[in-house]
């Protein structure tokens, strides 16, 4: 059983149940839909003619897509979020899946099923189409400030991710950064290259953002600060490139006969270049399965996050996970010398001294 | 008189000497051609039929494209580029223009030329297409740790450069980062955010990747190890997404003829999107007019960036730009709070003293 929040995305509640219905359907996922009942029912009840096991659990609060992650989640402890969570919690249900405010499910999520026992800081992964097939890009904006051992513990994530949910054999894991040279990086990069150098990871080294999107790679470190930059830019830029197209087109008649002929190459593209089609971006190193799905997911892209739900559940992804930073994390050979060590661990503390006075994540 | 790296970039030195030419014959220019005398005449001599004033200066080593700039400046004091430089210094030019290896010529230019008075760090400064227009992005690369207030001279430079050199009457200045509120950001960014806000600057406050391309923001300010990420990615975006549409294409007769049709229309887009345009980017806060134009850049992008340099000269940004950064800063009306700035000053301290014993640029 998966719970679904039915209340989350612009298109809540109609697209939601739609992709409940299909996910149902097709791969006969049982599934609870958690928000407000009679919103919910109106939708479910004409479109269910094949009595789809599909429950309905009521819950009266909603979070909005604005939101301050903290806020919601002390002032809405009924939301559908929340009330999903907790019957996660409670091992009513296996996996959540919700389309809503990110951060807040993030919040939330570690707020009440906690991360799992060796992670250090949870990770948003999510994966992005390439010329060769797909790339996991982690951590997509978590965490703003990271330590070098996080983006350890992140490849080790995107690792297993790739490896059980996605089947590649020996995943290919990059470092992004602002150059290919080992030497390339600022000083987080640069500690997180010999780290990752030193591991038993198959680390390929370091990736240009725009490499990215030939697939040299099949898992894409970085911190949250710059995976969120680099996705919502790349987001946004297949819609620019076809807007400014557009202009052109509209320029000339030639042009407009052309883009009539090319309409179905430009779907198909476009179709490629949709993230909503991936299945959702899973939350890394939460105890529990956690599914975003982006907030202007359509019912297909619901239905794609609640199947890719369910694989994290059948693979049993979140008990392989601590063993496998273990066995990773003990492999390491590097450490860093001792004058850096000195440094970094002063100033480690004295971050670690703020971090603890303000609250994990914003 | 300005003195042009001819043994710089992919295409050199023919393209240069012909970006030289154009430059010359369009705009008047007078211009220097520096490198290995024997090479450029081949290509000068033939191509002057109209006896332009383009003089060469002989240098006979070059710089190449992977080297370390600190190595290749001790060891190549007779390259194309350190020879332009110090005619530079000289005064016997009044600008140096460079299709070469980027951080050489960055190093190079410090070293020999020193920053201006007030300038904490020198940024390089790219313009990147906007569907209103150009906007101005900087850091591009120069610093990959950056101090609040270093972001802070970043705007003012930027500032400065479009209102001088663009001429937009009023330049709205933005802070790249993870999300549009104010509360967004990693350490870095929510402090530059107070600086900004509490300045004389028109800031407009937080842009996020996508938004970039609206127009949104005549400036946008970053730390360098983002702005490198983001440029690489919007630079390879372009490309990969016709890849992908040719590929879409080829999979069906009707776009392919669609796609004939529309030939002029995608040329339009590529050019409007093709950062060669734009006539290079000025390395601010260098004493000295220095333009570094793209390595694959092709003779009318050298003529651009000869043109760019001029401007620079004509207006006498470098004279201004120390004048405005004491009075704008003066302007700054945040200071830090007071644990912060303890915890500031003491981790600051600690990198300075680690900073000083590294070199300023790797």
């Amino acid at each position: 059983m998966i719970a679904v929040d039915a209340m989350g995305g612009d298109f809540a509640p109609g697209a939601i149940v739609k992709g409940a219905l299909s996910a149902a359907k097709e791969f006969g996922i049982k599934i609870v839909l958690v928000g407000d009942e009679a919103r919910i029912s109106r939708y479910l009840s004409p479109s269910n003619e094949l009595q789809l096991p599909i429950d309905i659990r009521h819950a009266p609060q909603r979070v909005e897509m604005g939101e301050v992650p903290s806020e919601s989640f002390r002032q809405k402890p009924y939301s559908s979020m929340s009330v999903s969570l907790k019957m996660l919690y409670e091992k009513e249900v296996k996996a959540v899946v919700s389309a809503g405010n990110t951060g807040a499910f993030l919040y939330s999520a570690i707020k009440i099923l906690n991360t799992l026992p060796k992670v250090k800081r949870p990770a948003i992964s999510t994966i992005i189409p390439s010329i060769k097939g797909r790339t996991i890009v982690l951590d997509a904006g978590a965490n703003v400030d990271c330590r070098p051992e996080w983006l350890l513990q992140f490849a080790i994530m995107g690792h297993l991710y790739a490896k059980i949910i996605l089947k590649k054999e020996r995943p290919k894991i990059a470092l992004l950064n602002n150059g290919s040279e080992p030497t390339k990086g600022n000083r987080l990069t640069q500690e997180v290259y010999r780290i990752l150098d030193n591991s038993s990871l198959n680390f390929v080294g370091n990736i240009e953002g725009n490499n990215i999107f030939y697939g040299e790679a099949d898992v894409v470190v970085c911190d949250g600060f710059v995976g969120n930059i680099f996705l919502k830019l790349t987001e946004g830029f297949a819609n620019i490139y076809v807007n400014m197209l557009k202009e052109e087109v509209s320029k000339r008649a030639r042009s407009g006969i052309g883009a009539y002929l090319m309409k179905p190459a430009f779907e198909n593209l476009n179709r490629r270049l949709d993230f909503t089609e991936y299945g959702g971006a899973p939350l890394l190193g939460v105890n529990g399965v956690c599914i975003v799905a982006h907030g202007s997911s359509p019912s297909y892209a619901i239905k794609n996050a609640i199947k890719t739900a369910e694989d994290f559940v059948i693979k049993d992804f979140n008990k392989t996970l601590p063993e496998e930073i273990e066995r990773l994390e003990d492999l390491v050979t590097y450490r860093p010398s001792k004058r850096r060590w000195f440094w970094g661990s002063l100033r480690g503390s004295f971050s670690k001294e703020r971090d603890e006075k303000e609250e994990k994540i914003e």
